[in-house]
Order: structure tokens, then sequence, then C-alpha cells
């Protein structure tokens, strides 16, 4: 349904600024000031810093053209949330910048429901933004806070450290190659299927993970995101480093590997982006410290350790693994 | 120049990442950490709070098609910092969202030239943000500094108050006039067309006007970004006020009433958009605290007062005056 009559302003008020998304309560929200002034104005704790991520998703490169806008907006925040996750933040706030073809009611009730659902389950308010007419695309800013010089960060892993991630890998590299082999969400008889096209459109950012690893003393941590690999040489160039990894022990689901095999699941699981799960480096002696499972769903495996050898990744056979690290270009 | 073998990640560091943008000083960026890691991280001095704003600019809505580069980054910036002029605030950072249809050595370098121009002028750094494949689309975040609670808002305007607005209006609707019409900057031998276009290619942020204005103690502002009336008209909104104003006081420039005449130059100045000058409101007591200039090229009008007919804007003898405010849908 295309409402040519309704403009800007009404649009954003309707369904970008009404109370379940715009005032959302969070830890530290209060007096702040959102949607509705050329700014918006908040003030952070003292002792606390503002950590912030922009993404940009484009129709087409990042996201199906004509996919559900309910999927859309909830991966969308989702994933933005993940870098947050990765710094051991906890949410503040968000930004969004939509870019429409055309205003479809019908769309950007849905599209604005899958916000407001992770939205609400992270309590951060949807505080400014800006909407404008051209192709597809969004762009959310996120920002969380995190104790002043306590965030996780690309640079702090140590030769020794042991390097573990969050979760199982590959899930959404699977769903990916079900989905283009033809099956869709809605025809998908398969459970398997139906679990990986799950992970894929509804990723789960690994906050309270992030936030808990920041206070057991990791020492480094970045999301995956364009696959385990070139994720992890961030790290490893950032600090200076390299690493072995032990490809048998990755974490793979049962479903990935019912649908693919283990050692497609495997590879999936080395090279495939779209999980967001966390990888991390933390010291060897406080490994002990780390539980099996951070909660039912988030699972914690040591994959390997930090080696001196910088920017290498090696298996534990000392063979180097080729990164494939999504670029859009 | 297309460069096919360049990936997302260097394109950032040799464009976006370099010293001349990403480690900008400003008065209170010390400690802080910028691209490299998943977020951007920074503390904010006690006392003050963080104003942000968000816009997104498409190709052919917002900017036209093959627009020079250098121009481009420089407006997008400009643009996005007249909000933080009209919140009163200092400057303090950005982020980019940038979504390019491919790689351009050339573009990107003047881009960014572009950009880095006018954040070294203000002296915020480039943060953080993201590159992506697809539509060229902009999406700037900046952020400044303001004394807790002492932000100019567009709420706070009351009965008997004077509006005023900075520098002159319409400049830029008579340039789009002017490119209308077959002009370009470059084959342009009018000097005052070229002013014209200087002022909609070249906006100059009224960010020490802004500043002047939260200590003077003006009581609300907005930048005109979609037409006075049209921006008035949210002040109004936001006070539950209404507005008299002389249209025959209006600010227009030389060049504007030269090329199009005052009678036209009046009503571009009423409803043109693209300016970024600030219009504010301040009580009568205090307006003999107002220069008749800020600088140079900031001279400052009185052109009505506020009254009590909330939302209402009529001129001096009773008659209202219909907004033209901008909506890209």
């Amino acid at each position: 349904m295309i409402i040519g009559a309704v403009g800007e302003f009404e649009l954003i008020k309707r369904y970008f600024a009404c109370p379940e998304i715009a005032q959302i309560q969070g830890q530290h929200t209060s007096g702040l000031r959102g949607i509705g002034d050329d700014c918006a104005l908040f003030d952070i704790p003292v002792g606390m810093q503002l950590a912030q991520s922009l993404d940009t998703l484009v129709e087409g490169v990042h996201f199906p053209v004509h996919c559900d806008p309910f999927a859309l907006g909830y991966r969308a925040l989702a994933v933005s949330l993940s870098d947050l996750a990765a710094a051991g933040a906890e949410p503040h706030s968000f930004t969004l910048g939509l870019t429409l073809p055309s205003i479809s009611e019908l769309w950007l009730k849905e599209f604005s429901e899958g916000l407001t659902h992770v939205a609400q389950k992270f309590r951060l308010p949807l505080i400014g933004g800006d909407t404008t007419k051209g192709p597809l695309t969004l762009s959310l800013q996120v920002q969380g806070l995190v104790p002043k010089g306590q965030a996780l960060l690309r640079s702090g892993a140590k030769v020794g450290d042991l390097i573990c991630v969050t979760g199982t890998l590959g899930d959404a590299a699977g769903a990916l190659r079900a989905v283009m082999a033809g099956d869709t969400p809605e025809d998908c008889g398969d459970a398997h299927i139906k679990y990986l096209l799950s992970r894929y459109w509804y990723p789960v950012p690994r906050l309270s993970a992030g936030q808990w690893l920041r206070q057991a003393g990791a020492t480094s941590a970045i999301d995956i995101s364009d696959g385990l690999i070139g994720d992890l040489r961030h790290i490893l160039e950032a600090s200076g480093v390299g690493a072995e990894i032990a490809p048998e022990l990755l974490p793979t689901s049962f479903a990935l590997n019912q649908n693919h095999g283990r050692d497609n699941a495997l590879t999936m699981a080395l090279t495939g982006g779209d999980d967001y799960e966390l990888c991390f480096t933390i010291p060897r002696e406080l490994a002990q410290t780390l539980p099996a499972k951070l909660s039912d769903d988030c699972p914690i495996t040591c994959i390997g350790q930090v080696t001196d050898e910088t920017g290498i990744v090696r298996d534990s056979q000392g063979i180097p693994l080729i990164e494939k690290a999504y670029t859009h270009f």
C-alpha cells in the first residue's frame, strides 16, 4: 500500500517516534532527549565511556531484494549490536538512517516491529535518525556504555593466550547455501534448514557474553561477521601476534552437520560470516574460570592459542589457513 | 579509475583512517579511540551532554548525479554540523556510512578532501563508519558537546519573544533555480550566480553563532534546511506558540536580489531551504544584547515576534503564510 499523502514528518512519528521504540527505558537513559529536536541529547555516567558502531546495509548487497521486513528490522539491529557485544559494552541507544524507494505502510509497520522487538529485548531506545527517498538502505548507529578504559579491543591478545568462540559457527553460511538452493523460510519443511535460516535472520548479539568476558579478563574480542579466519586476523594484526587453531575443534551445530556433513560444516565455520558469534582471547590461567557455556544457547569453545608469528593463522599441523573475508567490492 | 583489487579495509585506511581526518585534535577528544576496532570509544567531560544528529543524503534526491566529489564531501559535513549549531553545541566527532557503486580512487580522494576540509576547520575527527557497495548514499552522524541542560531546543519559544535569523536567506534556492536554468559553477561567468552556487555547495554551519546564542539566552533555535516558514513552524509547534513575521524584513543577499529581483528573492527567502542559517527566538529584553552581526558574514536580523496563536505564521498584515517545507515523498 503506497500512501502518497503521508509526509516525512508524519511517517517518522507514526513508526519511529512511537513510545514502544523511542521511549524504551534503558539503565542509563533517564533524562535523555530523543526524536523531535535538531539533535538528540544525553549525558553519560561519570566513569563510563560511550562505545559507538555504525553499520550500513544495502538491499541486494547485504540482504536479499524483497526480504521480509520484520526479519530485516530484527537482523539489522541485532547485527549492529554485535559490535557492542565485542567491546563488552552495555546497550544505550541507537539512531537509524532509513532510505526507502516509496512509503508502504505495511512494510514500515513490519520493519518497525522487527526493530522494536530487538530494541525492547536489549533495552535501547531509538533516539534519532533520518528518513529519505532512494534505494532501500539502512544505516544504524548503536551506542553503548563501558567502564572507562575497560572496553574489549582487538589489540590486547598476548602470546600464549587461548583463542575461544561463543556459540556455533557456520550456521548462517549453511542457511545461505540453502537459500541459493531455492529453499525459503516459508516453504521449508526441513527443521534443520529452518534452524539455519533462523540463525541467519535472527542472530543473537552476544551482549551478556561480551560483558561477562570483559569482567573475566579477556584480552581481545571481535564479532565474527566476515568469517572466523578473516576476523581473527584483525585481532592478530592489531595485537602483533599469530594463531594456531584446531579446525576439528570448531563448534558446529547438529543442524549444520546434518545438512551439509561435518567436513563442509567445518569449512563454513572457518570462512562463513554472518553468525555474529564472538571470537576472543583469554590468558591461559584465566581459562579455568570460563564456564562450558554462558547460557543455554551460548557454549564457549577453546579452538586454539596465540603464537608469536604475526598475522599468521596455522592449523595444528602447521598448515597456514587462508581467510576468505567478505569484501563488498 | 576503477581499482577492483582494492578491498574495503584498504580503502577505509587510505582515505578515511588517515591522520588528516581521523586524528584531528578537538578540544575534548583526547583519549578517544576511533577507527580500527569494533567500536569507537570516548568519554565526555563531567557536566557536558552529547548532542547527536544523523543525516542521510542520496544521489539524485539530495544532491545531483555526478556532482563534484569535493563539494559533496564539504557540503555533507557542513549540512550535518548545522544541526549541532542549532543546538548551540561545540563539535566533537563524526561517523560516516558511505555507500558507493564502485571504487574510484580519484573520486574518493576528492570526496575525502572536501570532508577533511570541513572536519579540520571545525576540529572534529572522523571516528568510525562503514563503506559498502550500492547506490551512492551518505549517512553522517555528527556529535557535539553542550553544557548539561543548556542545549538550544525547539520548545522554548515564549509569547512576545523576537524571531531572528542569521545570514541571508534564499541564496541556495536562487542557486538551484540557476542550475535548473543550465548554469554550472564551471561555466558560469556571472559573479552573482557563482556566489549563489557557493552558498549552496559550501554552506557555513553557524556553530559559533549557535554557541553565542545559547550563552546569550536565546529561547529556541532551528537550522533552516527545509524553508523558513516550515522550519519556524517546527519551533511553533514544539513551543505551543504562533508567529507574526514581516516578510519585507527578510535579509536577502545583493546577489539574489540582482539575479531574481527582490520580490522573487523574498519568496525564496520564505520558502527555499538549503541555506542552513539559524532561525531563533530571544526574549525582547535580551534583544538589545544582540549585535547587528556576529561576524563579517553573519548578520543577525529580527524578522518578527512570537504570538499566542499556536502553529500559525502570519505576516504583519495578519495574512497566514503558507509553508512549503521540503518532503521527500
